[in-house]
């Protein structure tokens, strides 16, 4: 069944007219009619049935029936990744929103050489990613800011899973055993690694686990997977 | 500095004439000139360092100087992954060669709407991630197979995670917890899931080991990626 997230408040009984796009979509591509059951979900109000009430050339109306499953939070993870090639960070982010992270933060590194990304169309991917995946809410992809900025603007309590690909750093899941659950980050370098400065600022860190993801060389896709797997496994809302 | 994949045998003074191929990719793309430095592995001599012997317009020669890295064996892990849209397959191929996947086994099942891969392209981007993620040989990509047929010839010792979507199986790493090393498969099935009838034949196995990934519904990339990562966090190279 299709799974849309919307803006609108979700209620038994609420009308929602959907905006071109999705309209579009739901008449012209998916070719649903009057009567056809879907399923909606705005990030706050949980998981509704709904079905078409009307279909226009450019305005479907849906009418929202029965509460599905009620909204739950994921864990607060992060995502933090370098700015890659548009490909790869297109997956990231598709595979983040599958993988469960909160929020997807595009950081600037000394050898990042890209300084912007296009965040809204990271937004769609991730919205689509969310409507696949079944889950709840959608991810927020956060504008790309330099490293040292994330770093002195750190919020308290928040700890970082750092993926060390140099160095002696223990591999995740015995870097993460007995630490605790709460709010926490995985950072992903730049294709070509961080710099020795910016290694040994984020292994000063006093909120920092450094871990390695196995012997080999990942490209920046694979390591932002891997480790969110693991911490998901480890800590998140993999382990039941 | 380069890493080349080649089929000849490596020694301290051996001469390797590249293929046409690799001669235009070092000459042409790369711009490697004569005493130009690269690395050479063959999937049983090690890595060695190599220099750049002579350059004609469709034929370089290398020499081979000293050893870097003697071969070393990965664990015998698997990846057994239905046959699934191209783009996915080529991005599963590439994944199991940077986590360290002995082999990629495609498997046709009920829900497989495909029955022929291009093997030969999946080995040659098995080959350039290998090149990369610096392992010391290349994954073996073997031609599609019925389920039923891949269960018959099951080879003895081997066992399988069969990554379940669906049922109540512990998730991946309770479920590998206390099982031994040795030759390890990883099942993924296609996008639309195994049908009733294979995940019974599945379970049933006696040397199957049921797992679930997760509370979301993930891509079948998503779904090997994250397997063969906490495989081998679990039992394999990941682990020191």
């Amino acid at each position: 069944m299709i799974r849309l997230f919307i803006a609108n408040d979700l209620a038994a009984g609420a009308q929602v007219p959907l905006d071109a796009g999705q309209s579009r979509y739901l008449a012209a591509v998916m070719r649903l009619a009057v009567g056809d059951e879907l399923l909606l979900f705005n990030g706050r109000d949980g998981e509704w049935r709904a079905a078409v009430a009307s279909v226009g050339k450019r305005a479907v109306n849906l009418g929202v029936a029965t509460l599905v499953r009620p909204q739950a939070c994921g864990p607060d993870l992060e995502l933090i990744v370098a700015l890659v090639k548009r490909a790869r960070l297109e997956t990231i982010v598709e595979k983040a929103a599958e993988l469960g992270a909160a929020r997807v933060r595009l950081v600037i590194t000394e050898r990042t050489n890209a300084d912007h990304a296009r965040v809204e169309r990271l937004q769609a991917i991730a919205t689509e990613a969310a409507e696949q995946t079944g889950r709840l809410d959608v991810p927020e992809i956060v504008e790309p800011v330099k490293l040292e900025r994330l770093i002195a603007d750190w919020p308290a309590g928040r700890r970082l899973l750092f993926c060390d690909e140099a160095g002696d750093a223990l591999p995740v899941l015995p870097a993460l055993a007995g630490q605790p659950n709460g709010p926490w980050s995985v950072l992903i370098g730049p294709e070509g690694g961080f710099s020795p400065k910016e290694r040994q600022v984020l292994r000063d860190l006093p909120f920092a686990v450094p871990a390695t993801l196995g012997p080999r060389i990942l490209r920046a896709d694979t390591a932002a997977i891997s480790a969110l797997t693991l911490w998901q496994a480890a800590l998140g809302d993999w382990r039941s």
